[in-house]
């Protein structure tokens, strides 16, 4: 049997204890398949005495994780620490400095110092991989860099925050408004201590511009990602949404075009046959497009223990056999600065609005869409009593820039009441 | 820049030419991804002057398939001639002596022959690897050796034959029975030469059969699965099935249980709401399920030229790349002989029959169920004219020797009009 290869792992929440199980659980398994044992040699987090489900007590313990990257016993450090600065970040600088391999499960970082640390790593001879970033237990970084690596990628799309779509789900199901549904899921602790990281699109938006790097060959940036949170998401959407035969995701899209890389991560319309407008509840969906493969959908579990510790042992196990990837699959060096893309790609859109209900309203609203050059798919006026009249419109497609154009008309013909909402269709 | 990797290609059919169309157009791309060149070298076909979509002739040309594995000038051989024995495996053979690394598409030769090559793979120290063999552009052999390697994996699943579902599904949308729907698939060309490899379940029995040897560690065992195709399922059955919530769908499930390994491919139900019983057409779906990652489902084209050939390119860039694993994801020496298990897991069944419509028939049969130990979940009689009666039953878990005892007494009832149909439901 060949040397084992010797872990440090630095956070013993509910990921690094997940990584701790799979070792002690697996260990033959896993050294037959890596080829070599993998053992856990130190250990480090916040309290030493906290309860845990597993046994560190066998293990080194470092009260200052940034020591694991210094400790000679240790060939690969596992930053769980989390935070996009910090002790992570210097774990992680100083693990690769010293000649040790990352595995990472933080995508803040990354979203904000993915290139340096890629170089970083590269100019140190070491790997640092971030399987678990995205999509938590889904194989998705390693189906899109290695996998689909014949492929020029044309789209990447994906449900990658499961607590938003946990979100959208129960209120559909339960009728329930975002407000309540949203408390629900603060009591049940699926919230980020700041919740805008999730219902705002953060982290999702971090998990998106990782793999629009991956995918399209350029540095992370995340900064010209286009963020809308679900929190304007209403039932009555949702309901109508449905009654068009699509379901409302917080979906991120990633593609490049003439352009330049377009990049969003907001609330979308997808039909409700294809898997995404089927997603239920807090799983992940990542849907890859290449022009050879076509349309590859991978579903799993987005969070939690075990899937995220299995793709933080994933990587692990790569490296263990001596796979050296850069860590965006192309050297740092070689990632281009994208342009981003001012104007997205033109698509259907979603409109819903409120009008006076007196004669001539609707034709100035139909009047104002051709104005913009939009044309009309679809409109129902729904049956309503008092003096409002509530309207729905599916145009064909049109580009955002058209859509803000024929918003501003809707609101100059005065018969509009309240703010109309405007959602994307994403063709999938 | 590195050393070119150099290929030689072995057919020159749907997916060779899919092969050469990637490499020709995304050399630069995949050079960058690769860390170094990939060329082709020399190419070899039944008919050197056949017209095809890409033009080859800047390659050399051998007549013998073998004897590119002889050429100094090529490091890596990709077969794609097919067939279990033959110029297939004579190519394999000697280009793995030759200390060449090879990528095959081939699931009939792997499934009956992946020990021996494995083994001629280690000895020689090359590599063999067959993405393409399985669910065609999915990734889901490398999803299952590398991404999920930190699992024991419980169970395998999938629809990995595109005709198989294109006909289930066509014979439910258009409400058509099988011979008219398998005769308009012939007609449109998705069939094999020898059909039975497709709807007798061979082609994806090889398939789940690799999956198996990798997902528990053992050697490839086609022998001992349980085969079943689709010619006896009905369109009274994909209807029935329906107004229950399930579809029919030929799926493949491989685990490992107490008693051994299971590993049928045989006709099943599945519910109308998980993913495979939305899968429609001839798209493929593979469902990993490892005890921590959950449940992993991935889906996408199973055929064609541009998703065979993205396989097969994963697999020579992971090769390009220096990634070096075992043909199973273990040493071929570490696989174990897995004992077929005699029965396979106990489940729900769907049983439908027709009865003579006189006192007491349906009666006798729920005694007999309950005679041998089966309880009734559901139990439906379809309203009918004349002397016989539709009866459909869904009974709680059983086993299959449970089922077939059922299936004797209600044969010895006499009220039995025609044969009884049992199809399994696969929990998911």
């Amino acid at each position: 049997m060949n040397s084992p290869l010797r872990l440090g792992i630095a956070g013993l929440g509910t990921v690094g204890i997940g990584v701790v199980k799979i070792v002690q659980a697996h260990g033959a398994l896993i050294a037959r398949r890596a080829g070599r044992p993998i053992e856990i040699v130190a250990v480090s987090a916040s309290s030493r005495k906290k309860n845990r489900s597993a046994d560190i007590s066998v293990y080194a313990w470092e009260d200052d994780p940034v020591a694991l990257a210094r400790r000679p016993d240790v060939d690969l450090v596992i930053e769980l620490i989390g935070g996009e600065n910090g002790a992570a970040k210097a774990l992680v600088e100083t693990a690769l400095k010293n000649g040790k391999d990352v595995v990472t499960a933080n995508k803040a970082m990354l979203a904000h110092h993915g290139q340096a640390l890629a170089e970083a790593a590269e100019a140190a001879g070491r790997t640092l991989r971030f399987e678990a970033a995205v999509a938590g237990g889904i194989p998705v970084i390693k189906a899109l860099s290695e996998g689909l690596a014949g492929n020029r990628i044309e789209r990447v799309m994906g449900v990658m925050n499961g607590t938003c779509n946990y979100i959208l789900t129960r209120m559909e199901s339960a009728g329930l408004p975002y407000e309540t549904v949203f408390e629900e899921a603060r009591q049940l602790g699926y919230l980020e201590a700041d919740p805008n990281l999730d219902v705002g699109g953060i982290d999702a938006g971090h998990k998106l511009a990782l793999l629009a790097a991956i995918a399209f060959g350029t540095r992370v940036d995340f900064d010209n990602v286009h963020l809308e949170g679900i929190g304007a998401v209403s039932i009555d959407d949702i309901r109508l949404a449905r009654d068009m035969g699509f379901a409302i995701k917080l979906l991120g899209v990633a593609r490049m075009t003439g352009r330049g890389l377009e990049q969003r991560m907001t609330p979308c319309l997808v039909p409700e046959t294809h898997p995404l407008g089927q997603l239920q509840g807090g799983t992940n969906m990542v849907v890859v497009e290449g022009d050879a493969v076509g349309q590859i959908v991978l579903r799993g579990a987005g969070a939690g223990e075990g899937p995220t510790a299995s793709a933080v042992m994933g990587d692990v196990i790569d490296i263990a056999r001596g796979l050296r990837l850069p860590t965006f699959g192309e050297p740092a060096a070689d990632l281009t600065v994208a342009a981003p893309a001012a104007v997205s790609a033109a698509a259907r859109w979603y409109l819903r609005m409120t009008l006076l209900d007196k004669p001539g309203a609707l034709a100035r609203i139909a009047t104002a869409l051709g104005d913009s050059g939009i044309s009309i798919d679809r409109m129902r006026q729904y049956g309503h009593e008092g003096a409002h009249a509530p309207v729905l419109i599916v145009t064909h497609k049109a580009s955002s820039d058209d859509i803000g154009d024929a918003l501003a008309r809707f609101e100059a013909t005065g018969v509009l009441v309240g703010d109309p909402v405007a959602l994307r269709i994403e063709d999938v």
